[in-house]
């Protein structure tokens, strides 16, 4: 079985090629006229020698505590004794992020270039995104102790997944981050909620193949069609179907190009296929073949990037289109790419073999051992790094730049000369935040002798907030708005559904989507990159993504602890219709455990609130929304009561502190 | 806006519309056969009656608490105080009952036909399924106090969603059901989960367009790709795109059929749509509609079912079909189809006005209590409801039938002669529990000075477990049964994915899918239908599926008190990688949350067992696998350690009792 084999899934599929076929983007003379070109074509050495070197030093983190550069002959003492981290999803991230650097370099120069973003779903293929992230110079400006030298980088292999160095998966310690690894499923709505009120950013987001088979990701693939193009920017989604998981074939691994086109077809993109393989004969070199796939890439994101201007362009010149199909791509290329072939006799590169540590006994004498060696040494680490800073070739433009000269040059030429534009060091992925501008909350109180709905009090609030912030502020919650008694939000903004022509294109501020998962992911994308949110829903309902707001609190915690992370805005959630007060429902919406899982948080990253009238509910609120750093619960009651405090009673009280 | 405008989803997609079109099955030459039959043909009459019947019965259960069958004029006293129910989705629901009850009595003498539940996603439809279940005898069966009589019915509807009624959601006091409602996005694979290793039983599952957006609907989807068609039964998932949820249109309401034939086509399903006013001239008149529609259901169900006749044949003769694509249905029909057409001059029918109480005022004289009047009176309920047994009409089997001569002959006739054969009869959905095979434990446990992988040791035992009872026992995991150190189940079994040629039409006992709710869904369909299985998955992320296992232990709560529902067997979590034993993932992987919601259930419902040994481990797992009725949470862990305890040790401590 050959890499080609293992990356051609399972076929045939009995739909009618001739008809489907006609749905995928076909982008094969985009390839050649690239192809064709001499000067001004595509920068095939940058590209090569970045994933070159990007895919070493991946590799070496998982494998390497001494000797990280090949300095000398590998011995086995140099292997480290616990071998983690994974491998197979780490040649795919490696070749998105050359080819999202390379976009970026390619449009540097003029007006206006949006600002890019990198999100990867499946966060354990951390090696390759510290790779790419020490190579351009974002590792060595947040984290001085792993300098731009030889021996910085060498440290800074060591440590990988060590105590102290950086973890098997992205957090918030990884620049540029704005998904806790772990929990998959989640990486595509966070990636569009951060474009959200940004026209000028787009977000790559590497969606995995296993990742892919989860709920959360199978709905928000239609999160695109809650993205104004006028308001907003993009997400260029990228299936990266390697076709397996820890263990066995991936659904979407399983499926043909055919069943693919219309999935996503259906879900309402454009796609592109970029396989490997694809476009070069069968009988090809490996070399042959890693030339032919990085054209196609270099054209499918160039697409990208165009059919994203014309959608936006539309818009925002007043005619938006209807029902626009934004640009995806699904992305074959072999689990492992450049790692060894095989293994004891049986398939590793390209197989489930290759997703975690794809030579797990490397660390004694014997076969693995040897072929770690030549593995590592395929790359040629001693053309990839150098012993001395190597300022005439860096073409350098400030200190970190020049520090990159211990990297050859070639490799890291097509990173985007600008360094705020370099994918770890983007504003909006850490310092972005702008306190939200609140109203008195005291104007939205009412007298005590008035029967009023906590809830209600609390949209008239809202309301206020949305005016003052009408580009800084969401509320997104499933479907229950009004029945949530926020409906006074309606007065001032409407929901915003692209595909329904009553809400398409209006900007509107309220997010309904019945998929509790997609709404906390686009909630904390939205927050991470600077702005404010609220998530009102039935007690029983939030607890389907208490999981989600627990891993969030981990990225926080984690955030708060990494210097060089600017604060973030609490979220906030307002649960009704309790268990206590149930204002229709029975047994079946009745469940109270999230409360649970927030007191068990840290006290300082997690807070409940009992609000018990409208009054106290509006200061709570509030002093929520205003608050930094944290998640709040606050726990709401929908029919009218009276208030127990008047406003001075509750400004005196722990709930307006 | 008439209600064809409502049904008719935003217009129009960029795809092409040629191309696409012919990815739909068109069924318009079956329909104009079966229009042109006479004898033989559609029961066009008993369909209209039954569904009659059943809106009617429906919406008085949201709305009467006195004076039920009308039989005098409607006062505003015999409205009940507090309107509760759902009644946007019950037309469908009720649509969708008739055409099964129809497809059930055409194929009811042929030989080795087919069983079929019903499973409700939309479980607030519950005063739909509640008035077939009480016109087919279900509810009179079970219920003795309700009985088949005009008082009884009377009883029935003033009894809806009050205290020691039926609830205003499906649960477990439900005939035939398994699943409850609430939370919503499990439906779809609860269903297939209750067809796995069942034959010949066909589950007719309706999938709300509204839960259609949940990631776990979404995924579930796929679901199919998991069924081999040689050993299991099959589903036939109708989406019933009604357009809205509770305040705003549905996503797949906004998708027009060309978007919708992709993306059902991409899941793998073949694809036909029946849609209101589609195939009758726009000027027809409501009852032209009505009848149009009947037609296309009709050929639409028994195309389903044949289809899945031919898939299973060729699986079951040897020659399965290579990635076999199962019939869907997507169903547009109005939202609360024949209700009030509008209220107060705003859209009702065929708008989220209808979702819930239609007509919330109609408790008090004024335009809605009129509305309520000519509505109910619409449905003839004089010509339905009559008051004696009328045996001459009734084609009556049994007692049970010779009582549904209340209910006017012609509105009962397409039920199922054979009570057995009625969905809310079925034994599978609540009586068919057969008790595992199990080995001794003790043949599984190890010397107490051998080092040896708590797992490793349950794995051995387990692989007997599954040859014990080849076809009445799975294992649910998410890509991790060899990571968990299960793998000695491979041994005596395999994998089963039918996308990928090396798994498929192999009946392998272990489904791996990287989606806990799906396979949180299958497990408890395959045990609710008498079955028995094992979840093991690491710690930190069966969490996922919290408020599923929640809501399934309330299903097991009222199973409990619900004396005609027989026993079924435990649900067995065991959970790796554990907070305190962490085997080589860091922080991102670490959640032992899920422990504290077993904590708060009742100890009948939910036991936690930490087994410090591979001995104790084996027996409590045996003592799980064996329980009943309830839900277990087992703490595993994989690394070799000594054993504490000598089997016999084990036998007289707590853990095997």
């Amino acid at each position: 079985m050959s890499t080609l084999d293992a990356v051609t899934p399972p076929k045939p599929s009995s739909l009618p090629h001739d008809i489907v076929a006609s749905l995928l983007v076909n982008l094969d003379s985009q390839a050649d006229q690239l192809r064709a070109k001499k000067q001004g074509g595509l920068d095939l050495e940058g590209l090569l020698y970045f994933q070159r070197a990007a895919n070493y030093i991946a590799a070496a983190q998982i494998f390497l505590h001494a000797n990280g550069l090949l300095s000398e002959p590998l011995e086995v003492s140099h292997v480290k004794n616990r071998l983690l981290g994974h491998w197979g999803t780490c040649p795919g991230l490696n070749f998105v992020y050359a080819h999202t650097n390379l976009l970026i370099s390619n449009h540097q120069e003029e007006e206006n270039v949006p600002e890019f973003m990198f999100l990867t779903g499946p966060g354990h293929g951390a090696p390759a995104i510290l790779a790419t992230l020490f190579m351009e110079g974002s590792i060595t400006r947040f984290y001085p102790e792993y300098p731009m030298s030889r021996e910085g980088l060498e440290y800074f292999i060591r440590s990988f997944s060590m105590p102290g160095g950086f973890p098997s998966h992205v957090n918030a310690e990884t620049p540029g981050a704005l998904h806790e690894g772990g929990e998959l499923g989640y990486g595509l709505a966070v990636a569009y909620g951060s474009v959200m009120d940004k026209p000028n950013h787009i977000t790559v987001a590497v969606i995995g193949d296993g990742e892919s088979e989860t709920g959360p990701t199978a709905t928000a693939w239609h999160a695109h069609k809650y993205i104004d193009p006028a308001e907003s920017g993009a997400v260029i989604p990228i299936l990266h179907a390697n076709g397996y998981k820890i263990g066995e074939r991936t659904i979407t691994g399983a499926m043909d190009d055919l069943e693919l086109a219309c999935l996503f077809t259906g879900y309402g993109y454009q796609i592109h296929i970029v396989e490997y393989g694809s476009k070069s004969p069968e009988e090809a070199s490996d070399h042959e073949h890693d030339v032919a796939v990085q054209y196609d890439m270099a054209v499918a994101m160039e697409w990208a990037y165009q059919e994203i201007q014309k959608i936006q362009s539309a818009a925002r010149s007043g005619k938006p289109i209807v029902k626009p199909r934004w640009p995806m791509i699904v992305m074959r290329t072999p689990k492992g790419w450049t790692g060894p072939r095989k293994a004891e006799g049986k398939l590793v590169e390209g197989n489930w073999r290759a997703h975690q540590v794809p030579l797990p006994s490397a660390g004694a004498k014997g076969e693995e051992f040897d072929l770690l060696k030549s593995w590592l040494e395929s790359y040629g680490p001693d053309e990839l790094f150098h012993v001395h800073v190597d300022d005439s070739h860096s073409g350098a433009h400030n200190p970190a730049d020049k520090a990159r000269g211990i990297i050859d040059s070639k490799a890291v030429r097509i990173i985007p000369k600008d360094q705020e534009r370099r994918m770890g060091m983007v504003n909006a992925t850490y310092r972005d935040f702008k306190p939200l501008k609140t109203p008195s909350w005291k104007d939205y109180t009412h007298p005590i002798d008035e029967e009023i709905s906590n809830m209600k009090a609390v949209g008239e609030y809202v309301a206020k907030v949305i005016e003052l912030n009408p580009k800084e502020f969401r509320i997104f919650s499933p479907d229950e708005i009004s029945s949530n008694k926020l409906d006074a939000a309606f007065k001032v903004t409407q929901r915003n559904f692209q595909w329904d022509p009553e809400t398409a294109n209006k900007g509107g501020r309220v997010i309904e989507m019945l998929s509790e998962h997609t709404l906390q992911g686009w909630l904390q994308g939205y927050t991470l990159t600077g702005r404010h949110g609220l998530f009102p829903s039935y007690e029983s309902f939030l607890g389907i993504v208490q999981t989600m707001i627990e891993q969030y609190a981990k990225f926080i915690k984690m955030a708060l602890e990494t210097k060089w992370r600017g604060d973030v805005a609490g979220l906030t959630y307002i649960e009704t219709s309790t268990l206590w007060r149930q204002e229709h429902n029975g047994y079946s919406h009745q469940n109270p455990g999230l409360i649970g899982s927030f007191i068990s948080l840290p006290r300082n990253l997690a807070r409940i609130y009992l609000p018990p009238d409208a009054n106290t509910s509006v200061a709570v609120v509030d002093h929520c929304l205003r608050s930094k750093n944290n998640i709040n619960l606050v726990i709401g009651s929908k029919n009218p009561t009276k208030s127990f405090l008047t406003p001075d009673e509750v400004s005196t009280s722990q709930y307006a502190k």
